[in-house]
């Protein structure tokens, strides 16, 4: 049996461990599927390259209010998926073929891992095979998490997508049911919608993007039934498809609804439950995530995790970092480094974009904590004027001192502008000297943020 | 001879000094022109509309590069006008109606003042009539700036526009002749070619935008030789009308060029020329300006100015955050307080965009400052690959040791992004704790900067 100073399960962040401090390593890597992780192959980068392409698409379908006539002729579906994944595809490729033939110290294994012990595993080849087994002094649990499926739609036999096909469509459907309503599922009907399919959206919440806050929540829902079929409260009960080819998704007192593609957005789960963790002794969280303390260690010696399959954020930015924490820790173990959490922001890449920092009002008013808070609209700057923009808005919360709770975009740039804020609270300016302390262009975007911070009701 | 306690020169940044502290003050506003100064009616505000229609023009022209194809089949130039100038000219209206007939401390008067003594003042109404005189203990002198016209135009007796007129044409023309290097032209170049003008810009430099970095100023002018036919070091020495209406503008050297209009844009005039202020024993700077110390006092007891008239700055907002330091020292003239001019952003919102703060490499060179830099490719972070952007850059300038000494942003959203550096420059924040000690979104438009800032090659 094989035996490494370490074992890497996963080819996503975790491959981002090894730089040059390890080339005397001997190191394994576990790639069951494609390499490189969800982000690069299925996730943030090619999402957002879809999204971007359908931003433009929805410029073009909203450009008579400029006074610009424009349409759009043909969309080009296979020019966008080859331009996406020309470019994805040969770096997930070169990154494979690094490690497999290129890293003197690294050997990769292309299959299933379970443990079989504490630091023992037994890799079941992709390509079949038997399954090989391996040892390590240390192992870190960088396995991502999947798609998750309700049974319904599973076990009916129905053919159906997911954020891990989905983007590889030979032609664009003319009707899509998305089946969601968190972020994965706001930006593909956003995607989909621009490119001129028929989406409709079911989702067993009362609204889409309630992970937001709840301003967030309530505005994205309600412009999202004005450009989509939008069914909240709707649990889906069974699919069939029709000898033509539909598919008929039942919701629960809701009848049916129909589409010619259905794609599943229903959320991500830790993969943790596919790895025999408990053989090493680890027990999975209630919502199945491996458990890890601030170093990233599991609690096992020798052991850490990362990512999807521990992290309570399934964001690639939290990833990187928690990759970089368990780095030092594996080559400084003796002055480990704490993971920080702290003001993580996030990001619906949908249209209109949403951004977030730090806590909800809802979160604020169940804590019984003090804060006011401001929603400033885009329409009131200067900027959001020339945008025409009736919608978007930025929303601060911040104790009646000025420290700052939460920050919370719905419009343009939202992604953009959050920083801003992030930046802010990182270093534990407040909001009156963030507002006043610096110039903001006029009549540039971030006057959004000047004047939503000059207009919080502090006590002060 | 009335006496006022408060006499504000010019209705833009000066009238907003008028707030509820000074309702027992018996003021006068002087406005000669259009109430609400240049900001509102001819400059920020309505250029910014229209270069954001352009933008959106501008996205219809390049969405084939993302798999869409479409086509403008109309620029509604009416519409576009209409809808910048209904939503204007009432702002403007409404508040010469607020100052002239429902404040009832301010007397507001129509003309051009000229001073005839230290705080006295002639002013001939805009309508004719006899010049009325009045005396005040205070005023404020915020009169602005005009455009420049050089005389082989202005004498030529050839029909031209500039920034306070073009965009109420009524037509658009078929070709347009942009004399200019600097960001007016820069922004109605853009404006005008991706409305479907055929745009020839000629400046008298050598390049574009010479005001920015050197590699802004190279970059740009490269990208603008692409879209516009561009004459440099090109000097207009005469001008013409055929009979057919075009205009033929003659170059030092480089024959001639022709058009259906001429813009102007060879820059802005500070206003104190045209005031006799030698007649309050004050003299204006070289360039025109009207100097103040850091109080924004003139020298001659009583008499402040602001904004363009006097700044070294031709920004709205740095006129803003001047009109609050007059404010304030008028209200509290025993404990002044002092103007800012530290970290001035400043955009060009042609396209692509252009922001800037801080100093310019060439100016650390010339100093002899110790610098490192890093040029950070929009193309090389995930959304710019999702943009498909490759021309775009930030370039952060920094000491050594990781103090932020520039920034400068070409590409989109400029205007936006400069605005975390602007922030951790004022707060004095390093380099170093700027990328590392924050969050940045996976994959937004904000990991530019985290890549410009990492890449910086420090001695630390």
């Amino acid at each position: 049996m094989p035996h490494h100073d370490l074992v890497i399960i996963g080819s996503g962040s975790g491959n981002s461990i090894l730089d040059s401090r390890f080339d005397d390593w001997d190191v394994a890597i576990v790639e069951h599927g494609v390499f490189g992780g969800t982000c690069l192959n299925v996730g943030c980068i090619p999402t957002k390259m879809y999204v971007y392409a359908s931003d433009v698409a929805q410029a073009v379908r909203e450009a008579s209010a400029y006074g610009i006539d424009a349409s759009i002729d043909k969309v080009r579906w296979p020019d966008i998926r080859d331009r996406v994944f020309s470019r994805i595809d040969p770096i997930s490729a070169g990154g494979r073929r690094y490690r497999a033939s290129e890293s003197p110290n690294v050997t990769l294994y292309e299959g299933h891992a379970t443990f079989t012990g504490e630091r023992e595993l037994a890799v079941a080849p992709t390509d079949g095979g038997a399954a090989a087994t391996l040892s390590a002094d240390r192992v870190v649990i960088a396995a991502g998490s999947r798609p998750t499926v309700p049974a319904c739609i599973a076990e009916s036999g129905v053919p159906f997508h997911t954020s891990d096909d989905v983007m590889r469509l030979d032609d664009l459907p003319r009707r899509m049911i998305v089946v969601g309503g968190g972020y994965i599922a706001a930006e593909f009907a956003h995607v989909f919608d621009a490119l001129g399919v028929d989406v409709t959206v079911v989702t067993r919440g009362p609204a889409l993007l309630r992970e937001q806050d709840e301003l967030v929540t309530e505005r994205f829902t309600a412009l999202a039934r004005d450009r989509f079929t939008v069914h909240t409260d709707a649990a889906p009960t069974a699919a069939e498809q029709r000898p033509d080819g539909t598919i008929v998704l039942t919701l629960a007192g809701q009848g049916t609804v129909e589409g010619d593609a259905l794609l599943v957005a229903t959320g991500r789960a830790p993969n943790g439950d596919r790895m025999d963790v408990a053989k090493t002794g680890l027990e999975l969280t209630d919502d199945g995530r491996v458990p890890v303390d601030e170093y990233q260690r599991t609690g096992v010696e020798g052991i850490w995790a990362l990512g999807d399959v521990s992290s309570p954020y399934q964001l690639k930015h939290v990833a990187n970092h928690e990759a970089r924490v368990v780095q030092h820790n594996l080559l400084h173990p003796d002055t480990p480094r704490a993971t920080s959490h702290r003001f993580v922001p996030s990001a619906v890449f949908s249209h209109p974009q949403v951004a977030a920092v730090g806590q909800r009002e809802q979160d604020l008013r169940d804590a019984g904590t003090a804060y006011v808070s401001k929603v400033q609209a885009y329409g009131d700057v200067a900027f959001g004027w020339a945008m025409e923009d009736r919608t978007g808005f930025a929303k601060v919360l911040a104790s009646p001192d000025g420290t700052l709770l939460g920050a919370h975009f719905m419009g343009p740039q939202a992604s953009s502008l959050i920083q801003v804020l992030v930046q802010a609270m990182v270093f534990g300016q407040k909001a009156q000297e963030v507002a006043t302390g610096q110039y903001w262009i006029h009549p540039a975007l971030p006057e959004l943020i000047e004047n939503a911070l000059l207009g919080l009701p502090l006590d002060v």
